[in-house]
């Protein structure tokens, strides 16, 4: 296979470092993880499982806009949707009927949840439901998971990053994943000072394994939060209508008094949720929580339609489908020459890794030379399928896989 | 004239009080400042000044969103640009190639801004420049204005509100707007411990009157900065683009390291900027700030060709001559029946208060007939006007204003 030249994005982004900090920020920042060699950075078009970059190279999307795209690039449904509600009005002084019917729509389909709210980031709601804690309970601590990612607010990130203070973890509390008795321990060590416990509904940690929950360990979980007076807090951004359209809660039969929703909701237009137990309504009513665009109703509108569609295909089940054929092939190309893939997590959200690659350099350079035939594979995030990668895009990208293992192979000398 | 009705509208919230906390909730909550029987709360289409509610009822809208709508409801150059956008596609895995045209088309517009970097909340953007400025000084506090508004996280805040924690001001320092003095004296009392300044660039309290800066308040705080390391942050979200299209800060002639952009950037679609100067480039690049919907390409569209068409129209000119207008009407109308009303703040987003009504009853009251006939006033934030209204809104609105005041005149006893 020939492989891809990326002139035009790496042209884009000699502009965009002159007024843009780092050029391009976020997941593709720092950009040694990704380079511009390797990987396209601007985007021209896109449908279903496919987009094309600013060089006019095809790639199949294992990253799915790192989770909004759920239905499909360009979904017709979704989009029209989107656009009818445009063409009536966007962003008003008020509400659409719209956020009535999606709050409906969404208390009908989550399990267990009462009322929703509406938001932009998903780092929005769960800020909003570490505050709904506090208020709730009179008690300060928030009890986390080490390695676990819920936004980009200060008390969110991990000490060691810039622009963050000692102070804002003053009432952070990190524990291991799957650490039941961890949680146990500090409780103890903070009687009646745990206001929540927040995590997503299994691991998936950033340049490791993801871990799913451990037998009894979220029951386990939601007995000490009853037992404490603590708030349970299911962060399902990343997961959420991927595994179980009931929320992953419900996969994982847990009973939270929060759950966070984004990325998946609208297949790509930006609304985030936080949905709640009957009981936690009071609390978060009282609070003064808002933003300039949090009536938009094109999200609205999306989100409608792409639950809707979600429904209508069993969207959970045909991306577990999916992501089950697209994982036994790679692991299969994997071994057949000589490697060990090892992939965890849900086939939806699968994370990949090569075992025997302890500087991670072969595994980045296998997925590299994935993405330069045409497989956008990162190295160090799990990925994300859709309902619209079909049997066609998977063939052609465990086609291209077996060449990327064959360079890798000849490159590392494993022959 | 006769008064509207708002029977869909009060069975929406109805159904949006069972599933939604507050049914409605932001600029609307609590409720009673803006009463259901009042004011329509749901809104279904819209079109330049104007929009009209689920009851069919329509309206001049004074609050264009709350900021967001500056060019009129679907205006149709914005809305193709946007919807151009989508049919190519919205939120890829990568960025768009306008993400780069966006910056640097910002970085030529805003006066001694360099670079620019793109979120979605007014309230991502105030947030990442208080953590620049931390990053940058490797000091901690930060000063604000009394009654300043920069967001809903809760360092920004004020104390009195649920959800919060004293920890969360440890590191904020409150001081009245218009008073460089008492900077001084922080500066003093807290030596190479103050990280930044920010402020709007005039003073926009709710509930009270706006106010100017005093002559030489900016150029004099802006010399404290200099000399004492501190950053100088202009949260330019709600005056942005209604002022000066150089940025306020060119309107009122100081310089800041870093600007906040957000509202009437992109006509209603949901995007917010960050700007800065070059020496600030190096701080915010090693913040690792993102989010799942931040590269979505239709705002950066929808920004672009709103931006072109403020400057094409001359927006802040068009709308300071509509502002003045509908001020001198209004304030003639108040005078006819009696009232001193008074405005404050700039033509393009006045704050308007009857003086003589101590309890805001009765301009409260005001501002409901008004919009019970048709001209859509809030009582205590203040208003924006767009480059869409139109003469004959404003005499339609005016029209109005004065049956309101003779209602409010026989209710009150003043006669």
């Amino acid at each position: 296979m020939q492989t891809y030249q990326y002139p035009k994005s790496q042209a884009l982004f000699q502009r965009a470092v002159q007024v843009i900090p780092c050029g391009i920020y976020g997941h593709f920042s720092p950009a040694p993880l990704i380079p511009a060699t390797d990987y396209p950075f601007y985007t021209e078009k896109a449908k279903g499982a496919r987009f094309w970059d600013v060089d006019g190279n095809e790639f199949v999307d294992y990253m799915c806009a790192y989770g909004p795209m759920v239905l499909g690039y360009n979904h017709p449904q979704v989009d029209a949707a989107a656009a009818a509600q445009v063409a009536a009005g966007n962003c008003f002084t008020g509400a659409s009927p719209l956020m009535v019917e999606l709050a409906e729509c969404l208390v009908d389909m989550i399990s267990g949840m009462d009322w929703a709210f509406f938001a932009k980031n998903g780092g929005d709601v769960t800020n909003y439901a570490v505050m709904a804690a506090r208020d709730a309970t009179c008690r300060k601590k928030i009890v986390m998971i080490k390695g676990g990612y819920h936004g980009v607010a200060p008390w969110m990130q991990a000490p060691g990053h810039h622009g963050l203070l000692d102070d804002d973890w003053r009432n952070i509390i990190r524990i291991d994943w799957n650490d039941a008795a961890a949680f146990e321990r500090v409780i103890q060590e903070h009687p009646k000072d745990i206001a929540a416990f927040i995590a997503t509904p299994y691991h998936v940690p950033a340049f490791s394994d993801s871990v799913m929950p451990a037998e009894g360990y979220w029951k386990k979980i939601e007995t000490l939060c009853r037992e404490n007076g603590i708030i349970l807090i299911s962060d399902d951004i990343r997961h959420g209508f991927r595994l179980d359209l009931k929320g992953s809660h419900h996969h994982f039969g847990f009973q939270p008094d929060l759950v966070c929703f984004c990325k998946a909701i609208a297949n790509g237009y930006p609304i985030s949720a936080l949905m709640g137990t009957a009981a936690m309504k009071p609390m978060v009513s009282r609070i003064f929580y808002t933003g300039s665009y949090w009536f938009q109703s094109q999200p609205m509108a999306a989100a409608l339609t792409t639950l809707q569609e979600l429904k209508a295909v069993d969207g959970p089940e045909k991306m577990r489908v999916i992501g089950e054929k697209l994982g036994n092939g790679l692991v299969s190309a994997a071994a057949r020459h000589g490697f060990d893939l090892r992939i965890t997590g849900a086939p939806a959200m699968p994370y990949l890794r090569i075992t025997d690659d302890e500087s991670l350099m072969l595994h980045q350079d296998w997925c590299a030379e994935c993405t330069k035939r045409g497989a956008y594979f990162t190295p160090h995030h799990n990925w994300f399928v859709s309902t619209a990668h079909t049997d066609e895009d998977i063939e052609k990208t465990l086609a291209i896989a077996d060449e990327a293992f064959q360079v890798v192979r000849k490159k590392y000398n494993r022959l």
